[in-house]
């Protein structure tokens, strides 16, 4: 999807909930002016669109759904689900209540429902949900399933390492018979399957933060895009990881030809109740520093960012962790729960 | 100001609000959790903390206001202005009924009165306002004022072409007794004093978008910088500057030894009515492109970005334009008005 082809879909559901004023409808999408101006030029030629008594309309019917707007109307930054959106969390609440617990093993937790929601929210905003394939590492978020209750994606994929997590999408999709949400095994450390590489418009992961781990978490993602104008989200905390460790992270993302659009200081929250974690504390390194009660408010959060495609992607060179233990902890990772096939006997 | 430092502000001001737990505390500072780990030993070695019961808690007076805090209860990402900042915004209002209005000969126009005081508020979440030097390039928002009002800043210098505004920020500085709030006259063209070069821990700016604007305005801002922790601020449109513009423009940071930590979409909103710029529209670029009606809705935004040094700053070359044509327009200036010394006989 180029950047013209998103700037046009934002113009386009917003034109199907009513005839609007050129400044009106800049509001309602993403690009420049020059670039907005283009693509509105391009609809018009083409005869979707109309121009007429200073407001542009409908000519035809087109495949999307309306503008279903989410910024928050007290401060006008974050995202609020109303109406469609809170059909959809409504939804998401009622089918994960039995989802797979958090394993230490892979050093897993999940946000709050309505943070997974706001995520998709955000995405659908920026135009990257609606008719885009999808490519999602690793999904303890069960973000998939947030998306698949919308039915706006063309295609998601999500390739995972838990078997839980997967049959569990797996059922769902079957349940509710969506034939576009696939889902595969797979260990980060592998290679990516051919048929993935440069399949997507989309990524969307939650990288494990030490240094190799980002860079080979995003690393796979990158090989996944399609081109110019894909885009990437991904969550990225300040609680395990320094600014030094974001500034060279953001180096890499540049280098691979991307620019970074967005960055949402703690987006999400990783809930204590839910997520049922209280043992993993045992063997975080934060705990041996300091005599630390259990939490007793929600504190692990994680800040959402967006990427864009301007140039290829290319992707930088990583290279995998030599083992899990470099995989999973740096010196940074002070609230990392040991998996259980690396405590001692 | 190092970043401990700042983490160590941000941790006594929440202190001074009441004794808090370790994983409370985490939630009222920006630092990664070794770095807030390693800030909170320093000040229970020093004796200004003290742990007990699982609470952290002030033994002696420290010179900061009790954390204001202003993070939106409805989405939890944008800021609110209440209870002190309320106090501060209706101040800030009555302060500023009789401010300049945009001249065409600086590209000037202001953000709407609550987002200049909402950025002041998120310059203070981030530990960023009180007991700092802040450099400010470029003042037609009157941030100053709205700075000065709060008392919290150490000092507060001003460098700004219009002596329409340095006047009007003089006199209310005299009129409060703001002893500490500096404006210089300055045209972004020439060198910065050498008094003001690297003397700074906060710059804010607005800058011209062209690529060469861009350059030079943050260029004169990084070298009035003091060194690793200081903190840049800016204004950033997606409405003038295309993603190619904001790719380039995060490399030149990114290269300077700064790391992006916030982009906040569309923060702020020029207001088309306070404005007062109707005859604007003549000369915008758009104008001359498809037949429209004068604005009846706010649809110049402005996105807020913050930088944060992590080595250096390194200052990159950067070529001042050749001539205020070159600073003022390039092929992306679609809504930039003409200036009167550029306008035909």
């Amino acid at each position: 999807m180029s950047e013209t082809e998103r700037i046009k879909r934002q113009i386009l559901r917003a034109l199907k909930l009513r005839p609007q004023t050129f400044w009106e409808l800049i509001n309602h999408q993403d690009g420049h002016i020059a670039a907005f101006f283009e693509a509105l030029q391009s609809l018009l030629a083409e005869g979707t669109v109309l121009y007429q008594g200073h407001r542009f309309r409908l000519v035809r019917e087109v495949e999307l759904h309306p503008l279903a707007d989410t910024l928050c109307e007290t401060c006008g930054l974050g995202v609020v689900l109303r109406g469609y959106w809170e059909g959809i969390y409504r939804r998401f609440l009622e089918v994960t209540q039995d989802r797979p617990l958090p394993t230490s093993d892979y050093d897993q937790g999940f946000v709050r429902p309505v943070d997974t929601v706001r995520r998709v929210a955000y995405i659908y905003q920026r135009g990257d949900l609606e008719e885009t394939d999808i490519f999602i590492l690793g999904d303890d978020d069960l973000l998939s399933v947030a998306m698949g209750l919308t039915r706006m994606p063309r295609r998601v994929v999500v390739v995972e390492i838990d078997q839980r997590l997967n049959r569990f999408i797996q059922e769902f999709a079957q349940r509710e018979g969506l034939k576009n949400l696939e889902v595969y095994d797979y260990n980060v450390v592998e290679a990516l399957p051919d048929s993935l590489k440069g399949a997507f418009e989309v990524f969307v992961t939650d990288p494990v933060e030490t240094r190799k781990g980002l860079r080979l978490f995003v690393g796979r993602c990158l090989e996944a895009l399609r081109g110019p104008g894909a885009a990437g989200y991904m969550g990225f905390t300040h609680r395990e990881a320094s600014l030094q460790k974001w500034f060279e992270f953001e180096k890499f993302i540049l280098s691979a030809g991307l620019v970074i659009t967005d960055i949402l200081r703690d987006f999400a929250i990783y809930p204590e109740r839910e997520n049922q974690w209280e043992h993993f504390y045992e063997t975080y390194e934060i705990m041996r520093k300091l005599e630390l009660p259990l939490p007793e408010v929600d504190w692990y959060k994680s800040s959402f960012v967006r990427f864009e495609v301007v140039e290829g992607p290319r992707v930088p060179e990583f290279e995998p962790p030599r083992d899990l233990r470099e995989l999973y902890f740096d010196e940074e990772s002070w609230a990392t729960p040991l998996p259980s096939y690396l405590k001692g006997p």
